[in-house]
């Protein structure tokens, strides 16, 4: 990590996974109605709150996914993620966050745990920092809270 | 969905998943020796006759198949897919599915219940209509013929 | 298969399982309010418009549909069957089948693969030709049809 | 056991269970291709040498097996059954041979324990003497005479 | 249900499965030492202090004992049944209960969850109204009870 | 036991598991809107009717319920149990029951059998005399009076 | 709940399991240096902060935890628990929650997901709001943050 | 297989796996009281009867018994092998076996499907003719004659 | 530790789980018909040969165990517990054991291994130092001189 | 395969899976220090020692993988894959490789068998000629000689 | 056993399995820097002073072990054996040792319940008189001394 | 090891387990056609090109095979095995190699990984280097060169 990045504000790289780029549209009940636009801009307010940068992508694409957190690993210095279903599949996720030197905050919008048995496993949370799951669009404010308060310790 | 999208005829988007590209050109005692072009070809021979319009896709990654969903949600009035061996793996392909209003129809060319136990399971067929297997070229025929049947039904 | 039954128009059993006698009488929510006439009705006008004839059985008793089964794999052309509950238990069932030297196409109303993990396996499929599942009352229909696809291809 | 019983030559109960009305017929690559007369003839040359009496019933319904048993155990000295497919399955056929007095020996045309997973248990292996199980039509013979060498020691 | 059944005196059938027949008879450590005749002697008995008729069967085969529930559906008020070992394998028995519309109660002679592994799963319990286990003939008068008392509640 | 206790009437322990205390004040849906007072009410008349004397006792703990299980055994003829949620993880309070020389009557106000797979196996069924579940507060009367029945027949 | 209640400062329990008491004295590498009174003192100061009042309890019994969850849900508006190692094994835990009317944020230390198998299911999960885990001390900063977020939204 | 052994009496390898030395003088409730020796000179009087020769071995060594197998495939018509406790663990053995090109007959003198679950899995069965099990020293001679016959008939 | 503590005789606590204070009244087959008297006052006069001294306490309850269990670690040099059923269920007290920095030895007066199932697997064995099964009494006396060795060595 | 093909240097299709981009630069404990395109230096120089020529190409995309399997079975003579992750989750890659009539060497610079256990199975395995694993970025060079070999030899 | 066996001092069979010839040499940090000399010599010692006699035998052979045990049965009063890693796959020493008149215990260096799972498992604790195991060479002194102690009560 | 058996020629000790003696006699469909002398003979004449001396034994006896491994600790370089049949059971041999200081190659004629369940699990591959399967007597010449890369490289 060069030192110039260490000095300047902390960028935090935000990924949503499959699907959630229709949020707030499809399936209501279960995520929710705010859209996905609502809730970057949500993180967008808390981030800059919170004094740091937020850089936020979106894919459907597990390859895709994998680029972007390999970027992220270069320029950030911190990694938050809802994988969404790839959550429970994604062994070259895992890798890649595994491969990573900064921390990695693991969210999800719905309590995954009260859900389908195939959804009550990640493949993620053994290689993060730790999990944030239930609480709606604020998982991701509780996962950059998370992520600032372990970046200000270490 | 609009109230022009009901007036028109309906319009099936019909996806065939991974390896497809490859039917009749490879292992043809399990797939048969049609290739795609062709099997397109009945599809759209037996749609004129349904009096419906297909749309056709076909992408070897997961990602895309979960965008031509998604945009498949938007304009048609029901979804006819062979996701091949997405079938067994991809929750993210099930979310996609799941988030649709719109029916789905899931085909397979071969019986995958009398093939290896891995492909013994399906994570779509939960969230469709219904599922036809083991009728080759003809399974496309007879969802297409489904999905009509319950168009016009609802 | 004597030579006379192949000249005259092609003969297809179809079978109904347990229960499926109180069928639009009991638990509609699941299986619909068509009755089993109705559907009786429904397959042999198909019946009629395909040019095949269809011999129509129903019983609660497993042995007896082994000997529906057996008796047919004499004098038809092809066996469609909704095994009913027998679907997920009986091995005697699927011996029956696996000894018929004309094509079984399985059936079902409800989709199998959204209900009770014990109804996610069917002990006939790896035996018949292909399996439809899912499409209530149009299931049979699509079934005999598959059927006659075959018949008419081999 | 009425003493009447006792000093009359024994009497041995030969049952057979579902599809075995169709040996000789169907499947001869698994099953052989003598039918069930011959292999009830061979039964009967065997039972003269031996000295003995056989009763022989072949069923299709469990049912109706499970009230030959009951009947079985009532007049004769043995029972030698093969279960067919509800080897695998039945409880019931279980219960009914448990509750004999008599000594029962199971039999199997083919080797079960070299073909599908779901034909490698018994339920009634346990409950019975012995097993004798791959032997085609020899499987019977020997049968037999296990349950001759049996009662000719108790 | 026809309004004539509803102030007539409840009628409630019993239906033992497989085996019972033989009560007494066979396996008295198990079982106990009285006959299914004196046990339906004592049901009658209990009956006729809760002022309700009742009418009871026996039968060893799983598609009769479907056809008197289906039967008993539309002339009785509530069902008690001991399905034997049809009630570890039967989806069929349980389909039929599942479709009645009055109450069932689902009664053992032995504890089932003391005995083999494979006996202490009731395929039948899940839709019944309850279950009473280990009483020996005393199950059947509980069982008569329970459904007495709830059908006085409701 | 002293001879004293068995000339005086009957003594039965009844126990109430853990969350019992808050019956008809949470989740009426699944537990009923009785509470446990009312619930001992019962119990009480029905002892009165029965010539019977219970005492009875709630806990949340489980080395309470065990000491209250050591206690009863030392000054009660039989003992019937509601263990709640320790029924399906408690060792320790079957390992105190298998050491009672008195019987004891499992009862559940909710049919554990149709509820989550967790709930779905008792620890305590096996070292019970036998098991009542789903009857409501009825549950309570009935294994009152199998444990009268028992208690008369010994 | 009594409207005063809902007009004065929210007040939330905050619960301790088992061996929480000994926090920063035992294996500092899994959980780290700080005592639970530090943690204590912590959350009090964040529960100022967001202008809510907190109780806290700790307990190394399970039927303890039970008592303060129940006295709890009669005077809190919500619940924060790390529920310790009962998070794996206590469906009485569970079901005290489950009966709840108020929200319950489950909190955990150590991230329980990059640990043993046996402490990768919590029994707890499905009956929370949410759940957090992996980040030290701050697991309960954020499990209070996502409480009052919850309750100022609903 | 040379032309010389064709022609002279048929020779069998009857091989005892390990323990069996000790027949009769251990565990005689299971194994029974007959010795070893005993046995062997029952299955030489058999033989005799027969017209076939006999070469019996017995080790407790795994790759003992191997070396045997690959002479007795040089020199033998057909092999009668009990494998004892290595019945269910050798692959070793099985090996040995399915690389013969004589046929195998599998004999036990206990019934091993009603033992312990450990014994009731045979590696050897499939790579067998067949497998006698439950009948004591007899299965020996059973085993024997249906070496007999299929050699006659092959 | 305080150099105190290391001066002085080392002290071992010895702990003994639910249901243990029954000893000898209850189940002599299986447990013997020592009373925990009498075992207690055999570990006394064992360990004044051993010159250590032994602190001594018997608990049904999880949560008073593992107060036991933090007490003992400030104050003993090592632990012999046999945790009765905890054994099999209690990751608290596995995590209590955990926590110690003093060895703990686990003893069994049975063998659990040949025992039911869930007997046979203990949490508390791999945070112990070793484990003694079997012995009755003598387990204890087995343990006591393991923990010494143990220290002697240390 | 054109004629044209078969006479030229024979090619060698080498694909790298998902994150293998990144070898060197992170988790060196796992994979080593060495960079992919070191990696690729030793190959191209290895295949020029063996007379071959090579083609490779990285990516994260299961999709694209597939696209470049199904071009290099076009004009390749066979295919050396390291699948990374992708190993162990994709039926879909495995089918493509299935589909080829060139073969494939599977390797993995890990040793796959002593890591978690998700790693431990290869969904590509049974589809390839053989798999080389553990070795370092010597694996590729023994599986660019096991390809090479193996294509002189048929 | 001889009369004359039982006067004289008691015998006891030490037995140790495979690799254990290794001890000291290889992989100290699990098994410890004792040579098997050493620990032979540790037991001849304790042997005196306990007056007893000792055999002690190693094998790497399973079929040795088994001779040992046959013969060790014939003139020995008791068997301690380390069956190292045959504990865990051999049925062939079980019975060797079932069939003992004499009691059996195991005894294992290392604590195996905390190593790999295929190590957590015995084959031979179900027919010991006990089992202890991780307290490095002194195992065989407790395992000793338990021998005596059970021999001077029977 | 000693310092004068480095400076000569590396030795590799080659090891062939149980009924590899049969090699090219047995089931050449699976195995091949070569003999065992053969692929020795090919595997001296690459020795003689990498520069290094090989030792080969074969044996079908676990012990043995351990014996040689001990040996070849002593006085080798390296091992190269084939542990055929003792590949999936074999803990004892697994034990023998972790305790070795010299590296270890497994190596398989055929690809274990497309063949019975029971023959994709290698007891050994965890403790080796790395692991060659599927091809053909190429298997060994290719470990034999990863044995000598590695050498060349610590």
């Amino acid at each position: 990590m060069s030192s110039n990045r260490k000095r300047s504000p902390k960028k935090i790289l935000v990924l949503h996974g499959p699907n959630l780029n229709l949020l707030g549209k499809r399936e209501p009940a279960t995520y929710g109605r705010m859209t996905l636009d609502e809730i970057n801009h949500k993180i967008l307010t808390e981030a800059q709150q919170l004094g740091v940068e937020v850089v936020i992508h979106q894919s459907n694409s597990e390859g895709e996914l994998i680029d972007h957190i390999h970027r992220g690993g270069e320029i950030c210095h911190a990694l938050v993620i809802n994988p969404g279903a790839y959550t429970h599949t994604s062994i070259a996720i895992r890798d890649a966050i595994s491969g990573l030197t900064i921390p990695t905050v693991e969210v999800h919008l719905s309590n995954i745990y009260n859900r389908e048995p195939f959804r009550q496993h990640s493949m993620i949370a053994a290689v993060s920092l730790g999990q944030i799951s239930g609480f709606g669009p604020n998982s991701y404010i509780l996962g950059l809270q998370a992520a600032v308060y372990h970046l200000s310790q270490s």
